[in-house]
């Protein structure tokens, strides 16, 4: 796998001398130490992937990639795989992801990374690998090569984005891929499948009890092995995960920094995470989804959320709305006087 | 006090049968019921407070109240009596709100209600009262009559505000001013000086018990009438915090939705919650202040605060980061597809 080598061998840490550096001329501008908070923190992190005090955020865009899950035949979703048309409602404009994309100045790119009716249209970005995974209930969600080629895709669908972008979200749209996230949770994690289970779209209830009693036969039917993050990702994953994972690894390697969304990106980072653990320095985690699993993951990922107002719709608008956060950051670098330029005004 | 009796009388509830048939039509949107969490609320709100289904964030801008504080002469901040300086820093482009406003595409306004050195240039808009107020913990902050013009000029900027735009922010500007808000939020709240007073911009230790003993005696030589808010806002208010009550009366008057920042703007929303609580039901809480008072004093006022990043600069920054969420929620109206639009596209 050429690629994937490629960028594991690419991906450096963060240069924590521009984060002193940074931390140390937030300091120096016109107002108290620290009072800008989270801000602040962004603000040095951007300076870090960036390797520079004056970061940039003006091209943004958000990656949406789209696939459906076999799992969905045993009924852990309210939908059946429909994914192909809350696709088109994206395509179309009438997404929430589009009311978001437009507050935010942020492209949208919308890639069918395998679903099973895909929308026509040049719109749609082709990656697909297949027409949906595997029910992974019953044995592996993908063949290995599958999982490879998504990894694939995705980091040089990264490279690329990193060539015309200051700033990349991903986001995802995927009939049942809550329960992917949550076994990929579960198993990255080694906690309890009811420990990173949650709702979805919205089963309550003994609909969940049946969802929690699915990723568990997942997980043992396939016994992934949890070293070993393609393992995991081809057996209970899904193919806009292994798509977000290799995004992950792509834009980490050309040092473009990454704004995860809620609890599906995050599951993806965790396959980045177990790949390349240098990979979470260029992350940033756009929000606290109300999903309860993603509060563990994103303490897992050592991630502190940007937004917190209980969103659990996914499509990326998490990380979108936390770009808004993310540009204030870089302004700040750019724009703000020191205290001095500031004393010394006419 | 004509324009005060006539925003007492014009302030009106919102109808909270938009907020209802805002919340029905969310529920039709192509998304989960409820999936967006705090956006779906602020939408409903702005609903109501517009009696619309579409409503408008277009126009967007924010209202920085300037103005020294005579009780700085204690000791209570880190700083002398130079928000001119601060105010200069504004108007050249370069003070943290400054990069705030780019970002949301918002207007600045900034004010002088009576600061003691104002910078020169026309860009200030002057409402300035005095240079300063007195020092509160020997005696009134202000004449009661000095009181009523700052809630005038507030009243009568905010109908202005509101003929030219959609959503309006309130900032400040005033070295001291936690001081003067811990004294407001202490009385309104009832609550002890120690449990609604801390750093401001920087002070700890001995100096924030200074802080304390000081605007422990302000009351105490004041005796503030609680059930009388102008007493409150004369005796321990400012008149950046009074033009700022009148701002939240002329702008609930003209039903235009007004945002909050952290505990400054907040505790003038605790003297025109007191006056007329109805205008509650116009505001939106920007953020939840570091500052450790901001949270009793939001929940006092049935606040929820939009962006929490653990932000304590003030000057209208958490109120302007709101308005990105606000704008998406008003998109979310205008843009998105019910799921019986979304299921019939081609």
């Amino acid at each position: 796998m050429e690629s994937l080598e490629k960028v594991l061998t690419a991906i450096r840490t963060v240069d924590i001398e521009w984060i002193k550096k940074a931390g140390k001329y937030l300091d120096t501008l016109a107002m108290p130490p620290g009072a800008l908070g989270d801000i602040n923190s962004i603000a040095a992190k951007l300076c870090g992937i960036q390797r520079t005090l004056k970061p940039s955020t003006e091209k943004k865009v958000l990656a949406l990639c789209a696939a459906d899950h076999g799992v969905v035949d045993q009924g852990v979703s309210k939908y059946p795989q429909i994914t192909g048309a809350i696709v088109n409602t994206a395509l179309s404009g009438g997404a929430a992801i589009n009311s978001f994309c437009e507050q935010a100045h942020c492209e949208l790119k919308v890639i069918d990374c395998g679903l099973v009716s895909p929308p026509s249209g040049e719109e749609l970005m082709d990656l697909s690998i297949a027409d949906g995974t595997n029910d992974f209930s019953q044995g592996p969600a993908m063949r290995d090569a599958q999982c490879l080629k998504a990894l694939d895709n995705g980091i040089k669908y990264g490279e690329y984005l990193s060539r015309h972008y200051d700033l990349v979200g991903l986001g995802e749209m995927g009939i049942g891929n809550t329960s992917s996230a949550s076994a990929l949770a579960a198993v990255f994690l080694g906690v309890s499948v009811s420990d990173v289970t949650g709702p979805g779209t919205g089963v309550s209830g003994d609909a969940l009890n049946h969802k929690i009693a699915v990723i568990e036969q997942a997980i043992k039917v396939n016994s992934p092995d949890k070293n070993n993050a393609l393992d995991v990702l081809a057996k209970v994953g899904g193919f806009e995960i292994a798509t977000m994972t290799g995004l992950i690894l792509g834009l980490a390697a050309a040092s473009t920094p990454v704004v995860l969304d809620g609890f599906i990106s995050s599951a993806a980072a965790l396959a980045a995470m177990e790949v390349k653990p240098e990979c979470m320095d260029f992350c940033f985690a756009g929000h606290q989804s109300a999903e309860p699993g993603h509060r563990l993951v994103l303490d897992y990922l050592k991630l502190t959320p940007v937004v917190k107002m209980d969103m659990r719709l996914g499509e990326g608008t998490g990380a979108v709305l936390a770009m808004n956060s993310i540009q204030v950051a870089a302004n700040i670098m750019n724009n703000m006087f020191t205290l001095d330029e500031a004393l010394k005004l006419p």
